[in-house]
């Protein structure tokens, strides 16, 4: 049993809000427990230098937490003048993932920014970001289609990240909170999509090692973890989880 | 009649959720129609160089909007590296109004942070966030109160702001919406104590210029607008609002 | 009386000396008293990006001060690598102040760069700064004309500051000497035109609060001083005063 | 058949040229391939504000390209005035790799600076860098036994890294050259101990995803590559190997 | 005859103003014809880090441009947020300059800072700048010997400042204004004692290349007129004049 | 004799490896004793905006050394966030040189950037960068000849630089090493043409001055070292020496 009284394969209480603030033409509030991240999708109609006149657009993120999001405040990034190699990697691990699963060449030239702040932390920021920021993302998408801006929605699979952990010497946990993840002796990320493929994997180590059998029990509980983030995104989307269903039937049988 | 139905001397709908996010002192939402702003207070123990062995504390005010707060997404300021001069004359503002109704010399060497932050934006996001900044600066003393860090609440009295203006030749309003803000000929916004008495008056009119009668027309909308504000303070603050009231009336005793 | 002799309704003494440096358009030395300020009016033959296309013209307005002008030292800001809150404050102020009573249709895609530099500082520089712009303004926007690069003067009126504030327990004095405003306890300035109406309007009372009567008896005392700043004016601006008065009057007729 | 006639399963030439630099208590000059990398271990005798007083050390790495090690020439970071998302998760990585193997308790509190300068790249150039950054540890800590400012050598094993993908469809390769990599489905970098087990690992596959089946074939062909690696690093570091292997011994016996 | 009607051995006309600014220890307005430079010196009463301790003193500069000092209006250092090359050579070519007849053994554990703002620029500002500074820093140190600070003047002798060039093919000149610096073939600022010592020799030929015979040419040039600056600095530092005489006397006299 | 055996007019040993590095058009390491830099030349095919549609072209150079290049390691700039003043100078420096020898009308509008990046210091790293950037600016522009994309060599002579200084009381000496350097009263970098003309002139005495007598002895010191380092320079540039001597000889004969 964990602090928190979860089991160890046990995700914590997620929920997912939608159009949670007015002016994105994608919004969501995803809570991961305690952890809160406003996930907002922004149409911009145009693409950065290197990609104009390709006919494809793009995907980029950027990722932030409020000064007093964590335990003790933090410096805001503005006032240092610069962002932080963290903020970097992870707003970098969130753009890349929403790319593999975005059909780029489908949006024409547009660029949609995704903006992930984290207005409370307890652990997971950047997985519950990659997880909310897809159904921002589908929400932003949908909305182009319904205004006919574009012809399908270019969703190829969902895409849900969770982390998994070493803890106490030897003991696999799902979804660490802040708590956990402090003392952890291995600390992974796996970002999926909906049909259990990797689209990154992330493990480290600091002051400890990991076996391959080890690697093997997280990946585990990666993959049950996905599965119920799945079905969350689905109750967010709506409408929207068939039309990705149904091509993914679809690719699968035209495999 | 004002384009949502508001006669000119009526404030939006204004709501003030307290104990907002979980880690600040303080933390409240405050929304003044869609404006909505994160307020936290936070509590450093020790002062900045400057103050530094008077036994004296200090507070100081950061504002910040989330990227797609507004219809159109601004560039992030921690990106561009540095922050706009807009930004910092209104964290600068907050920080002055605040000084004006908090006894510095009670709090010790201590730093109180509070942090603004706009995740919706639709006009007067100055004002909303003077006068939510009030409310969780009070919590937090207030928690400090309670665990005997510091003897006596260090509040003189209710500090709010509301947003005057002129529009549409010659007609002054209150508490503009960004729409009404938009195409205003003059803007004002007016911090008040609780008394009535000024803390700050920052006049403009780009396009054009003001009379000593509007002027005057204006800072009586004012003062209405502040009376249905500190009344929704009290409400927010609770126990802490008959300190505030008992302190006022010996002060006005003992004048 | 105050420290300098001066009665609490008196300016200091002023002077401005124009054609100061020979490259700007316009050039200015202006002094009150011991703030000494060269504001250079420069015309550059293109706008801001957001402006592109539009058939009008742009002011925008720094500020500066010599490292040395005040009794300590100060780092310079390019040095620091950033421009302080309060120079921009200032110069925002400086450029918006301007713009109310320039006619920005009337110069074409053109920028007017005024640099307000402060050589010697002794309270007082944001209100010499914005007065001595508007002369400097006024002889380069004459050059232009007188190229026949513009067809008319673009200026709408005169353009003053002035500070007022309260010191020593409610006495309200006019254009505050550093000694005075450090020890201020509301410090207001107040932007308005040669017919008397406000353009700026910023009162603050950092330890202190102010009344509804205090406000009042501040707004007179600049009145009376602006009307001696237009006199000023008009003898540094030569020939293009008539121009300016002329419009007034047809103005006024007109209304 | 790979293009450079290497097997899937093939390291390029691998060579170690030990005390390049004549200041750096550690200097490597290291090859993979055609990418060349200068790794410098420098020792500082403080550590950064969070541990002073601890008693523990430090490693911290940097990582930077010459401007022409690429094919195209890139803008100096230095110029730009700031360091990229890349460069901060190469070093970010680097030095937590490293961090691993060392034991921090045993050095004072002391700091190792570990620069990691590429000359000539090639693809695989954060692999090169720990590969070489582990030998000029290594040197830098022996020189400080030898000298006798600390006691024994506080590496606990060897630490190599190296680059695996899929190209062409489905086809796993071990260290990637630039032009394998720039057309690589899946890349995969996995930093390992001597003893096999997994420090960090880091999978991506931007434009394609990757299955549990993919991820075993590549985890092989790390493992193959580095024994390799460390056999490379034996020679290198000479009669500090010893030390190393006697270590690993006792501790699988001390288990 | 040069365009200016000077012969090519002649400067321009010279002055320097003392005590232009009140707050400064030291405070010149020099100008070489059109050129203008207002130079400050500062105290300060403590030193750099890298001198703290060892009862000497430091003398830095800094130097800068108002924006319309020049006949097109430069981008503010502090806006662009840094520093150019060309400012940082001349501000370390000032500071160099002036510690080279200063005895910093002499001045305490004290920084000098010398702030050289050019006004109006029209050739020779950094020779205008040094000559300038010396009489600033004789002043600000005159004030401390005064006041009982310091025992003697610091100053070992004279320094001055001035450019020779080559234009026209071959034709040899002292004292370059703009429009002769800007089609200059070779240029070059030479740094002097009184006793006619370099201090510094900076000459290039961007263009073009010069031969040994005509840098002795321009050496002499350069000689005669550093001593009608000496001249003119004798009259600015007043009775200062006779104590560094005295020195100098006393020095070749012990030689 | 000196600390390493040299004579006071002897050069430390020199040599030019050229192709040290594989993407660049000319890559050149130098080592002056045990001072080593790699100079790469990179050609890009456009020019810097003030230079565009003049079928001109443009050098520039760039310069850094290796954070441990030095016996105290260095803060890199990337990570300070700026370019020292230092750096700038020496960069500005050998652009400028570089220049003075290169026929700009006939490259095309192309840019070459010649970086010079430090990876030992021992004294002399920019007169050795100066010497060791000719030798790779010659190769480039080879290149392109041979290519056929320009016509002929641009080059108008051999460009060489040497530091000349003066230590222990009036020893004359060429060529220091760091440890000279350090003690050096006076210090002079002395850029020369093969024929022996000066292009760049920069002595300096930071402590001390130097007469007209020891500019004298330093010049011809410099003189005699140039006459050496051409012979390497055209070993190390093969077939394009012929080209470059050629075009000496018809230049005297047509002079």
């Amino acid at each position: 049993m964990r602090s928190d009284q979860r089991e160890n394969n046990d995700l914590r209480k997620i929920t997912i809000e939608t159009d949670y603030v007015k002016h994105p033409e994608g919004s969501v509030l995803i809570s991961f427990g305690d952890t809160k991240v406003i996930c907002n999708a922004s149409v911009e109609d145009r693409v950065p230098p290197f990609l104009r006149g390709q006919g494809k657009g793009w995907i980029t993120a950027e990722y932030a937490m409020l000064p007093r999001a964590t335990e003790q405040r933090n410096i805001r990034e503005s006032s240092k003048g610069k962002v932080s190699g963290r903020t970097m990697e992870i707003q970098r691990l969130i753009g890349r993932s929403l790319r593999a699963v975005v059909d780029l060449d489908k949006i024409g030239e547009r660029t949609l920014w995704v903006d992930c702040d984290v207005i409370q932390a307890d652990g997971g920021t950047r997985t519950a970001s990659i997880t909310g920021a897809f159904v921002a993302v589908v929400l932003a998408f949908g909305k182009l289609v319904d205004k006919g801006t574009i012809k399908e929605l270019p969703i190829q699979d969902y895409l849900t990240a969770i982390s998994v952990g070493v803890i106490e010497n030897e003991k696999e946990i799902l979804d660490l909170c802040y708590e956990e993840d402090s003392k952890a002796e291995v600390d992974m990320n796996v970002v999926m999509t909906g049909k259990g493929e990797f689209v990154e994997l992330q493990g480290t180590g600091e002051e400890a090692t990991f076996s391959m059998n080890q690697l093997q029990k997280m990946l585990s509980l990666a993959e049950n973890g996905v599965n119920e983030l799945v079905g969350l995104q689905k109750e967010a989307i709506g409408k929207w989880a068939e039309v990705i269903d149904r091509k993914q039937t679809s690719s699968v049988a035209g495999e």
